[in-house]
């Protein structure tokens, strides 16, 4: 897509949907000239070589790292401060150190005190990803339309920011820059609060003594399977997010409890004036997204379930 | 598809998502020989005209009704006694009298007394819709490998039950019996709670100064625009729902709730374990829903945003 790549040797420290994605992006494009992988897990990073993601694997991270002007960590963000330890000692002059973590003042915390003079240190958050994970979840489109989010601290090189925007840029995203604490608000409310919500729905459906489980998979079609996909999303990337946005997260629990025991209390007393309003006013902010083009406009997400009959 | 249609006659009274796409189907697979659609709105008749949905339209549901041997109430559930009452008089003996909604025990409570002798009174629910309504949303595969639930009343007309299941299974659906009581349970969980809780966090999310709503839209990707879709519903339907499922929902509602505050605590007290376990296994019940060919197994639903790159 462009002409020269923008950096000599990529290393990408975790290589699950984002990691992979990455690797599979910049190649296509041209974007970098070497990929170097590392990953804790032998088993993946066979998976990764036999993907063909990089051109150089290590299970030791500091030698993915070793001569790289772009250094991305795709780890779950409870294990950046121990890779940040970690590479800390081969991270060369005039790199650029960044992640994808889900949360951004906690990397912030973590990660800079190990990052050597010299070395330009941008946290990032590419917000984009699919319910699955592992390096067979990525694919090369996944940034494309989405955004992308840097929080530069006070005094970054300019020339360092505008290289990995441009990076981000090629990749298909749009950058935003930002302020850690205020990105982890917003993502509080637009990722964290959603993904812990359609958790606990599912978690209280598979405890009912009432409903079977076998009835709630039969009838899930009538709501029930749309938070399934996001409960489906993985584990330890989910509870590092809770763990290092506790204060951002419970400010949006408890607002939406609030505002859940008013809901209740409509329903309770037969308040259907306040039910009706409230079920009239939140259509408006799916049609935003989709003229916003971050969703589609097809009806039930454009999902054919396992459907041979229809044929639209 | 089959020989020789099912019924003479049959009435749909309202034509949204549901009557629009029963009209479509029982035309395109020849289940019925006419169809007299009437709703109270003389625009949204029209349009159902304009759609040719029908045979016979008219605003007056006992016209509608007049000679049918198959009448089915597609109106928002609060609007069914209305309803009955106003038709009574014309249901001809032998006809199968049935209705859509989304709630059980209230139809039967509401519409029974009205229901003249010889006339068979069967209440159904197709599990099955979009998140867009009125007779333009319709479509004829609307019912195809979805569940149809009946809750025939005790003594209820064995040929008539048949008859009736026969026409939902040519509409492509599997039909389950059930009682009216259970039904609303499974569904306040499987449907009501989900759609609920999607109303309530948009509705959070709306309401919040520290977060600007341009914020929420652009990175709404990262989970929150899935709820956006359940909270698009229909607003009348909705509040019906809520209004004739009380007890069933406050209960699910207060279950939620308890768990919700469960995993507040976890969050605030840093216990990770407890998060994992449940990020863990919530992730089993999505698979035995793809299983059950209940739901697409694409990741992020198969959904295409306005996303003119993608190329898969």
């Amino acid at each position: 897509m462009t002409g020269a790549p923008l950096f000599e040797r990529m290393a990408l420290i975790g290589i699950g949907l984002i990691g992979s994605s990455i690797a599979q992006t910049a190649r296509q494009r041209g974007l970098v000239k070497e990929i170097a992988i590392s990953t804790r897990s032998p088993a993946t990073l066979q998976r990764a070589e036999e993907l063909e993601l990089g051109d150089f694997y290590s299970v030791d991270a500091a030698q993915a790292v070793d001569g790289a002007d772009l250094v991305i960590l795709c780890v779950p963000v409870g294990a950046n401060e121990a890779v940040a330890k970690w590479i800390s000692p081969v991270l060369k002059a005039g790199a650029i150190l960044t992640d994808v973590g889900s949360t951004k003042q906690s990397v912030v915390d973590q990660v800079s005190p190990h990052v050597p003079k010299g070395v330009h240190f941008i946290p990032g958050h590419p917000i984009a990803g699919t319910e699955q994970s592992g390096p067979d979840a990525g694919f090369p489109t996944l940034f494309d339309q989405r955004w992308c989010i840097l929080t530069p601290p006070k005094g970054t090189d300019q020339a360092a920011l505008e290289k990995l925007s441009a990076f981000w840029q090629e990749c298909g995203s749009n950058v935003d820059l930002m302020d850690p604490k205020h990105h982890d608000l917003v993502l509080a409310i637009v990722s964290h609060l959603p993904h812990l919500i359609a958790y606990n729905i599912v978690g209280t459906a598979d405890d009912l003594e009432t409903v079977t489980k076998s009835q709630v998979i039969k009838y899930s079609a009538s709501g029930f399977r749309d938070f399934t996909r996001l409960a489906a999303s993985d584990p330890t990337m989910w509870r590092d997010v809770c763990l290092n946005n506790k204060e951002a997260i419970l400010e949006m629990l408890s607002r939406f409890s609030e505002d859940l025991s008013a809901m209740q209390r409509a329903i309770r007393w037969g308040d259907g004036d306040m039910l009706f309003d409230l079920f009239t006013r939140t259509r408006g902010i799916r049609r935003s997204i989709i003229e916003a083009g971050q969703e589609t406009d097809e009806p039930d997400f454009g999902r054919h379930a396992a459907d041979t009959r229809q044929d639209d």
